[in-house]
C-alpha cells in the first residue's frame, strides 16, 4: 500500500546509510542489492536492512514490469524507485517571469505553470510563487498529497543553508530571506538555491551529467555563471559562493562590470555588455535580437563584439578547466541559441589556454529550457530530502 | 602482539566501510565508536565489527596512556591509531636534490635523507631514490619490517593512477613511467603523485587543513601551483590535471610562459620570471638572492617587479576563490620566505577581485620545509593504502 506521509517520514528520519541506499536507487536504478553494497561499501545485510522499509512504504520496487534488455529472470531482482511515489515542485525565478513545474521523484514533468512578473519586488515574486504553487497542486489532483518538497532557484549569491538570497543583481535583491517568506506563505519547507547549482544537481542526477563525477555547467546569456560537480557533490563554497566564472578578472580593467569590479568576464561577454558595445558602435540603441541579426549579416561591429565575448568566455572555461580538471563542460543559458556566433573563437581560446591533459575536457552545448531550470530546483529539493539522514 | 604483515594485509583487503573506519581513527582519533558511527553513517555494530581486526593486528588501540584533557574515565574508551604500527617513506624530487623521510602512520618524521642531484636524468633520479630509500630503511632499524608504503612526489602533470610523470618542466621530463621504474628498483609498490596534491593530502590529514574540508594550497616560487581539497577529497582532475593556477591566463600576452602559452601567471610571477625581469631592467644577470636584497633596499625595478608578481598572484587566488569558494588558502613554496615583498599587493588584488562572501576566505602563509613536502608524499602513499577498500 502506498503511503506518502510514511514515505516522507521515513526519508526524514533515515540513517545516513539508508539515505545513501535510497539515493543510489533513485539515481542509478534499476540496481541490484549487490551493486548497491559494492557502490557504497556496505554489507549486503546492511543494504537489505535499508531496503526493507523503502519497499514497505512504496518508495522502491523490486518488481520490474519488464525484463531489462530482454534478459528474462535476472538473478537478483533489481531495485528501482517508484517515480510517482512522491512529487516535487520546482520554481525558477527570472526577472520577468517565474516558471514552475511539478515533477515526480526523477524530475519528469507532470505539470507546468508560467507567470509573468510585473516587478522584481520580493512581494510580487512571492505572490507569483504562491499562486504558481497552488495551480500546480491543483493540477496534481490525486497526487497532491504526495508533495514532498518545494525548491526555488534564483540567480545570484544564495546562502542555501539559511535560505537567504544575499545578492541577486538580476532581481535587484540584497539579503532577502526568501525561504522564510515562502515557508510562511506556503505553510511548508521551501529550499532556496542558486539557479546554476540547482541545474547542476539536476544534470548530475537525471541529465547529461549522470555517471560523470567531475563536470561543470557554464551558462551564458544575461549573466554568466557556472556550477561545478567535484568529488561526488556540487561545490557550494565555504561561504555559499562558488562557480562565479562571470566575475573572473579575465579582461582589461577598462571594462566595468555591473558588480562594481573591473575586468570581469560579464563586463564584456554577458548579453547586456554585448548590447551596450554594439549599440555604442552603431551610435544608437539596438536590441539583442537586432544585434544577432547584424552579426549573421557579418556586420563588423557585431561580429567583432561576439568574437571578443567568445574569446573571453573560452579563456574563462580554460581557467575553470585548468583549476578543476573536469571531464565535461556543458554550456547552457539563453545565448546558446546563438552559439554559432561564439563557437569558433570560444574553442580557439579554450585550446590556447587549456593546460596539458586538462584540455581533453569535452565542451558541449545544451539548450536548457526554462522548464529544465525549474526541474533543477525540484531536483535540489528532492536531493535535500534524500540527503537528510540522521 | 604486533604483526606488520597482518596489518598491511588487513588494510589491503579491507571493505570500503572498514577502510573508512580506519581512516576516521587515523585522522580524527582519539575518537569514540559512537562518534565514528555518527561520522560515517554506520551502525555501532558495523563500527565494532570493523574495529575488532584493527585492534587485533595492533593498528588501533583503545587504551589511551593518559586521560585526555584531564577527564578521567571517559565513558567509552576512545580509539586511536598506533602511530608506529606501520611506517612509510616519502620522497620529494626537486631539480637539484631529493629529500626523503621515513615517517610513522601520522607522518611524524623518524628519519631524513637528502641527496643532491647532479642531473635531472631519470636514471640519476632513480639511483638517488633507491639509495635514499635504502638509507632510510637502515635508519628505521627494527621498524623496517613495518614499511607499508612508499610515495614519491614530483612537480608537474602526474598521472597517479598509471604512475606516469606526463610532463615536468622543472625536471625536463615527458611521459616518464616513474612508478614502474621505481617499483622494479625497490621491489615494492611505489605511488607517484604531483607534489602539490601530495602536500594537500598531508595538510588535510595532519596539518593546518585538519577539520577543513574546503581549502587550497597555493605554492609560489620556482613554479606556481595549487592543490584543492573539495567535498572530502583532493581534486585530481578527470585527466590527472587540476590546480594549475600557475597557468591561468591572467596577465597580458606579451609574457611568454615556459609552458609555451602566453599570459600565464608563472610568466611574470614565478622566480625565474622575476629574475629575468629585474636582470633585464638592470642590464646584467642577478641572482634571486641579490634581487630580494635589492627589493629590501627599495630598488625601484626590483620593487615594481615583486609588486607586479604579487598583483598577478593575488588575482589568481581571487580567481580560484571565486570558482571554488574555499574557507582557507594556505600559501607555501620557497618564495614564502620573502612574503613581505608580496603581501600588500597580493592581498589588495585578492580583495579587489574576490566576489561577495567568497572574499571571506582566509589567506595564511606556511613556510613548508622540504621535509614537509616529503611528508606529503608519505601521506599520499598511506592514504592509498588506507583507501584501498574492496
Ligand atoms: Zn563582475
Ligand atoms: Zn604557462
Amino acid at each position: 500500500m502506498h503511503d506518502a506521509a510514511a514515505a516522507i517520514a521515513l526519508l526524514e528520519g533515515a540513517s545516513a546509510a539508508a539515505a545513501d541506499v535510497f539515493r543510489a536507487i533513485l539515481t542509478r536504478g534499476p540496481i541490484s542489492r549487490i551493486d548497491i553494497a559494492r557502490l557504497l561499501g556496505l554489507s549486503q545485510a546492511a543494504v537489505t536492512k535499508a531496503v526493507g522499509p523503502l519497499l514497505e512504504v512504496g518508495l522502491v520496487s523490486d518488481e520490474l514490469s519488464l525484463p531489462r534488455d530482454g534478459q528474462p529472470g535476472r538473478p537478483a531482482n533489481p531495485l528501482m524507485v517508484v517515480a510517482d511515489a512522491l512529487v516535487s515542485i520546482g520554481v525558477k525565478v527570472n526577472a520577468d517571469e517565474i516558471v514552475g513545474v511539478a515533477t515526480d521523484l526523477t524530475t519528469s514533468v507532470l505539470a507546468v505553470d508560467r507567470r509573468p512578473l510585473k516587478t522584481t519586488s520580493v512581494s510580487s515574486v512571492a505572490d507569483a510563487i504562491e499562486a504558481c504553487t497552488a495551480t500546480l497542486v491543483d493540477a496534481l489532483g490525486p497526487l497532491a498529497p504526495r508533495l514532498c518538497a518545494v525548491g526555488v532557484s534564483v540567480s545570484g549569491d544564495v546562502d542555501t543553508h539559511r535560505g537567504v538570497v544575499r545578492e541577486s543583481a538580476i532581481m535587484g535583491w540584497t539579503d532577502v530571506p526568501l525561504a522564510t517568506i515562502l515557508t510562511d506563505r506556503l505553510g511548508r519547507d521551501v529550499l532556496v538555491e542558486n539557479d546554476v547549482r540547482a541545474l547542476t544537481v539536476g544534470e548530475h542526477w537525471f541529465g547529461v551529467g549522470v555517471g560523470t563525477d567531475l563536470f561543470a555547467i557554464v551558462t551564458i546569456g544575461r549573466g554568466i555563471g557556472s556550477g561545478l560537480h567535484i568529488n561526488g557533490d556540487v561545490v557550494e563554497g565555504a561561504y555559499g559562493v562558488a562557480g562565479e566564472i562571470g566575475h573572473l578578472p579575465l579582461t582589461s580593467p577598462e571594462h566595468l562590470c555591473p558588480c562594481g569590479r573591473r575586468g570581469c568576464v560579464e563586463a564584456v561577454a554577458a548579453t547586456p555588455a554585448i548590447v551596450a558595445a554594439v549599440s555604442r558602435g552603431h551610435g544608437h540603441d539596438l536590441t539583442i535580437g537586432e544585434i544577432v541579426e547584424l552579426a549573421h549579416e557579418r556586420d563588423p561591429i557585431a561580429v567583432h563584439t561576439f568574437e571578443h565575448a567568445a574569446t573571453v568566455i573560452g579563456t574563462a572555461i580554460a581557467t575553470l578547466v585548468n583549476l578543476t580538471g573536469p571531464q565535461l563542460v556543458i554550456i547552457g543559458g539563453e545565448a546558446v541559441s546563438n552559439f554559432d556566433l561564439f563557437e569558433t573563437h570560444l574553442r580557439a581560446a579554450f585550446e590556447e589556454h587549456a593546460f596539458g591533459a586538462a584540455g581533453r575536457c569535452e565542451i558541449v552545448t545544451r539548450p536548457h529550457t526554462f522548464e529544465d531550470w525549474a526541474r533543477g530546483a525540484a531536483a535540489s529539493a528532492i536531493r535535500r530530502l534524500a540527503e537528510k539522514g540522521a
